[in-house]
């Protein structure tokens, strides 16, 4: 995939990261940027993830090939139809937003037939936040989820899997709804637990808090207003996601109250298990 | 503190790393292993972190003016029991068990009155195992926990408090249950939840689960074990930690099923302010 001008939208660790690696892997001829704050384009320009930047993104849109939207989730779909309209026939455009059945339902029927949207979800980031963390190797041997529906071209979906590709990710197909499922386990769950052991750390015990509960709580610093669109966007599958955590939590309680260390050991023999089989 | 001999019993990656910063820091003339593993001998004395193996602790014992016991919290007082008669007048005996009540209790009065107990818990470790993991730095800067009883002899506890110090460690003095208490919140507790989150993790999504899943579940690949003995040894401490953890899981299912995003967004605010606090 050979791209003239690739915008980027939202020119933050992610958004800087797909520049970064997009450039590096000699994949774009030119890199736009769209941020709603100046700053953070002096410092993209500066780092050289972007080549100009602009405030508005219709001018942006009018020169781009492909936009990728790596905004807040519950920003996305307006920000897409916004900008639409002005796209050049053949557009493609997609995101890179943590839930996606919300963002592919607001989309469905609403765009021009000249442009295409494919939700994208590539599994990799961090608590950070600004294009100085960017990292042009975010997304290597990462997996990026791409969401079509029944209606989209199949052509823009093979161009979209090379661009994945072409960052260093293996790329996965599934439905929206399939992935916000499977996510609220593997990712919304995980973050909604790690603040709550944060909850439950009185601010006297801080000190006594090592390794294992900053390793378990890591995902809890990540922005508040970033993931309170993600877990109201997903909120039927995190809210189905809960009860299974909470029988496991469950589980260990019953083994604790009868004192039972086969049942404790049988427990943490099959997490370990499953975190081994997960690596580093 | 200047010591003669210094003995570890279960020379892993706590105990291992005792040794090597003692050596390091120059506090110790000869230190000697006990392990009822040959195999863990033979890689630490390889690896310089001992000077002298032994299988069976007794010998050792006799030349100690310290011992430090790194094994699992189940077996660490009946292992005390077994080498007290055998130590010079004047030892001082202490471990680096992560729960420390029961382990006090079940040794108080029941010393010879010419060596002294003191409970220690380095907060510093890993999931990973053996002496190669052993780490002259793992102190530096962490917190170590005393826990003397009414009965200590404060020479012994001014000794001990000596020796941490002198491998770089923050000492803080509480009583056993305190520090039980306190633990259960913040080690075991997290423990307990990241072993239940990868219970809730079926194996077709693991491919889905990147880094915010693997951090928060890290230390779940700990050995199950050692968690064991830790969990059902702080049984009542633990048990009452989980309803802490259960309510605060229960407000962000509230504020999920009101569809409230003030109060999600005051939850992972809070969540967030805790994780600041506690630095990397």
């Amino acid at each position: 995939m050979n791209i003239n001008t690739l915008t980027i939208v939202g020119v933050g660790l992610i958004g800087g990261s797909i520049a970064l690696a997009a450039r590096q892997r000699g994949l774009v001829r030119r890199v736009l940027g769209v941020d709603r704050n100046q700053a953070t384009l002096d410092e993209a320009l500066a780092l050289g993830i972007i080549d100009e930047g602009f405030l508005n993104p219709l001018p942006a849109a009018r020169r781009s090939v492909l936009m990728v939207f790596c905004t807040p989730v519950d920003a996305i779909a307006a920000q897409v139809l916004a900008v639409a309209d002005a796209c050049s026939p053949g557009t493609l455009l997609t995101d890179a937003g943590s839930t996606k059945a919300a963002i592919v339902r607001q989309l469905e029927d609403r765009l021009p037939a000249y442009v295409t949207f494919i939700g994208s979800h590539p599994l990799a980031g961090s608590e950070k936040r600004g294009p100085r963390f960017a990292d042009a190797h975010l997304f290597s041997n990462r997996v990026t989820v791409l969401t079509p529906t029944p209606a989209t071209d199949p052509a823009a979906l093979v161009r979209l899997q090379g661009f994945w590709q072409g960052l260093g990710s293996r790329v996965r197909i599934m439905p929206a709804e399939e992935h916000d499922r499977a996510l609220a386990l593997t990712s919304h769950l995980p973050h909604l637990v790690a603040s709550a052991l944060c909850g439950v750390l009185p601010p006297a015990l801080r000190e006594l808090a090592a390794t294992g509960f900053r390793d378990t709580t890591r995902i809890a610093a990540g922005d508040p207003s970033i993931w309170t669109g993600i877990f109201t966007q997903n909120r039927d599958a995190l809210l189905a996601a809960l009860p299974l955590l909470v029988e496991q939590l469950q589980a260990y309680r019953h083994a604790l109250l009868a004192d039972d260390r086969t049942a404790v050991d049988a427990l943490l023999t099959q997490a370990k298990r499953t975190r081994d089989a997960l690596g580093n």
